[in-house]
């Protein structure tokens, strides 16, 4: 990438991607950086108040919240993360297998999400957009493996003239290795939000609540919100 | 396709989507059809009455419009398409060349709006997706040829359990073979809109009143919105 062009960060308020945009201002200086948060109906909506702070904290060049208002009408509650779908899970209730979808699963989101980054980069002259999927998602989802960022971008580079690029460096790596990433870069992670059930405090037991705790206990580390 | 699952159709009010909601319906006679109409700022949005007139008229199972009310913001004004962008030029003002895009390209538009359309597919468990992208965009938009389709194909089939596919049956057929095959599905073009510019009348020299009525003129037919 050309780290003068800028770049667009896709921010939800969680380990990941608040990792991806300390990486991007600190390690990459790019020039300018826009961060970008979805409202998209989620239950734990709470992680755009963390999204909020981190680009803050990073004096981010924008920060932006998109409003999709529109998913709640267009996805029916076909998900527990959305606020009107059914209730979220624990992990150990939910069934194993790569081969299905769990619940928490999100009718072709990440598209919509990076295809609304992507246009967002066009239409303001950046072409790198990043986007924080990690390994340990793809057991879950379709969309956060390292085949799903290529093909998009393959569709991506068939744009004529100002074709857009989606990184995700963090997609071959486990949620651990982005919570010591994030320990390097000085990440406040009390600022950070996982839990999908987005009560006042972490439910401890829904499977993003279980996956951070575990990559804080394999590196011996405490995790603010929960200690 | 499996026409007991019932199709999605993206309809925008033009020519070539009216035309695929009627073939649709009475050639491939799905056994639900769910059209899609998106409210995205474009300036010429009086498209939108003419699909629901359209959509009505074949009595579809479910018509929405999906307001995109965020795009005005992310898309900043970058095309004339949008109500708060430049002016519509006249064709005759537009460079020609296919490896320019034209300034009536909205930026990543085509992307955004088919993954909404999977996504809503894929939450009302519907398989297939009609999309009028025809040959004649082409030359202008990266996002309306074979191969954007194509690729976007290869990113849904990723999909662990409801892949969708999106059908464009018109990707390789003229404006003219539009006319023609909504002649012949008995289409009242009356209702249907074109002209980027959303006046009273059409304007009769922005690209795609010049391209429709090319296409009418080609058959020696009649635009019932012009004469």
């Amino acid at each position: 990438m050309n780290n003068e062009n800028g770049a667009v960060v896709l921010l939800s308020g969680g380990i990941d991607s608040t990792v991806l945009l300390h990486h991007v201002a600190k390690e990459l200086k790019c020039a300018s950086i826009h961060a970008l948060s979805f409202d998209y109906g989620q239950r734990h909506a709470k992680e755009l108040a963390c999204a909020k702070w981190q680009a803050e904290s990073i004096g981010v060049t924008q920060y932006r919240v998109i409003e999709l208002a529109f998913l709640k009408d267009v996805l029916s509650g076909a998900s527990t993360l959305m606020a009107d779908g059914p209730p979220v899970p624990d992990l150990q209730d939910i069934p194993g297998g790569d081969t299905e979808q769990p619940p928490t699963y999100v009718p072709n989101r990440n598209m919509m999400l990076l295809s609304v980054a992507a246009a967002y980069a066009e239409a303001n002259g950046i072409r790198d957009v990043f986007y924080g999927a990690q390994a340990q998602d793809e057991y879950g989802y379709w969309d956060c493996t390292a085949d799903f960022l290529q093909r998009i971008n393959t569709v991506l580079s068939l744009n004529r003239r100002d074709s857009i690029i989606i990184h995700a460096p963090l997609i071959t790596k486990s949620k651990a290795d982005s919570v010591r990433k994030g320990i390097e870069l000085g990440i406040d992670f009390n600022h950070t939000w996982s839990c999908y059930r987005g009560g006042d405090t972490p439910c401890g037991t829904c499977p993003t609540c279980v996956e951070r705790s575990n990559a804080f206990k394999a590196l011996g580390e405490r995790d603010p919100l929960t200690s």
